[in-house]
């Protein structure tokens, strides 16, 4: 089972001028290709403390995202914090010097040639028709903060971190969840290892508690199904999905 | 100045079953009443986890707000984090009760009785029209899940953080980013202490980078502003707001 942490980076997201759309992205796609996320943190754009959570992170998670602080300002420092979370000195990498030649036919200047600076060893890995290469240090990849740029390095990665996806079943119930908490437990004594989530919904009319089913084991999952709705009224149900 | 860190509690969030909208509405209404959110965690339902992090953060920040756990099913255990936390034993609260008795017209059950189960000496501080009061240890606001009552318990507690507020200038330019780098460079060396964001935006028509002006100071801000519409070439800016 492999696991992960989300390191979003960024006074914006803090400050709430920016809405951080790139964790629930990733935790959606990396629950599909069955990886566990275990921790997501923001964290201002200073680079001690990104470097601190680059090196805790990284020794805690198979994997380690960040998200944001790349790019040609003052306050692009993930790739500086990778470096000294790491211990690795920055170095101009050539091949993305001349990406940025071939993409701008000019010569670099100081802030263009700021963002080939890499830490010394990293993996770059190319993207679909992106210019700028995603960056690998050890199991950190380090993704730009712009959506749409992120959706695309991930696409190109994303069955790196493939393992045994979790199977997921979704049942609509009408009661309140105080209602229905008697059997909620009695169905976890059954199904010990069953994921049940229990989420109580305010403005829809036709259901007001979603419940989650969750395990790798698709048979167990079905069984834990039918003994939930055994469990229920049989007017309580609204939907399964 | 005050700091303050969110804490949000919720296996949903991470396995990307639910998206975290309330640390997005927190960080700007905290921005707003000028405090400083410093950091955003989002952690699982695990009781220790829940409680090592309460604890830090209620160390490290001026404010720690909580959102989600608190509820009557298995994995609703915020409460007994915070209490685990500040070494306080868990008592019923009389008042919970009586309001739960209330609100639903009988006795309260055991699922029922959970929710009125607090921390020794835990503040309660009633919201609108909502049953559930708002329950605060020490310096840790423990707020639910739930969106919309999660609003309603902030706004009946928004004024305890009120302190001087920032001022926002933002500059809208069409410029990419690499090609203002040193006019930002130049704004931060005549203006240190602002708080200067560059946000580039993949697709937005009329603009390429969202430029944010910052400080508690009003008449810093329009200097600054002054100072960096001289340094921009005149038709680079698309609107200031």
């Amino acid at each position: 089972m492999s696991t992960a942490g989300i390191l979003v980076i960024g006074n914006e997201i803090l400050s709430g001028k920016v809405v951080d759309t790139n964790s629930p992205y990733l935790c959606r796609e990396l629950r599909s290709l069955g990886v566990v996320v275990e921790r997501i943190v923001t964290i201002p754009d200073v680079v001690e403390v990104i470097a601190d959570h680059v090196k805790t992170m990284s020794q805690t998670y198979d994997y380690v995202l960040t998200s944001g602080g790349i790019g040609p300002t003052h306050d692009d420092l993930t790739i500086d914090a990778v470096a000294a979370a790491f211990g690795r000195p920055l170095e101009e990498s050539a091949s993305i010097a001349e990406r940025i030649r071939r993409a701008t036919g000019k010569t670099p200047g100081r802030s263009e040639l700021k963002m080939a600076q890499i830490p010394a060893g990293a993996l770059l890995i190319d993207s679909g028709d992106l210019w700028f290469p995603l960056v690998v240090v050890e199991n950190v990849y380090v993704f730009p903060g712009i959506p749409e740029l992120l959706y695309k390095k991930f696409e190109s990665v994303r069955e790196r971190f493939r393992g045994v996806p979790f199977v997921l079943k979704r049942v609509y119930v009408k009661p309140m969840e105080s209602e229905i908490v008697e059997q909620l437990n009695g169905l976890l004594q059954e199904f010990p290892k069953l994921l049940l989530g229990s989420y109580p919904r305010i403005h829809e009319k036709s259901f007001r508690v979603m419940l989650t089913l969750e395990s790798r084991d698709a048979e167990y999952v079905q069984r834990a199904l039918d003994s939930l709705l055994a469990r229920l009224p049989t007017d309580a149900v609204y939907k399964v999905e």
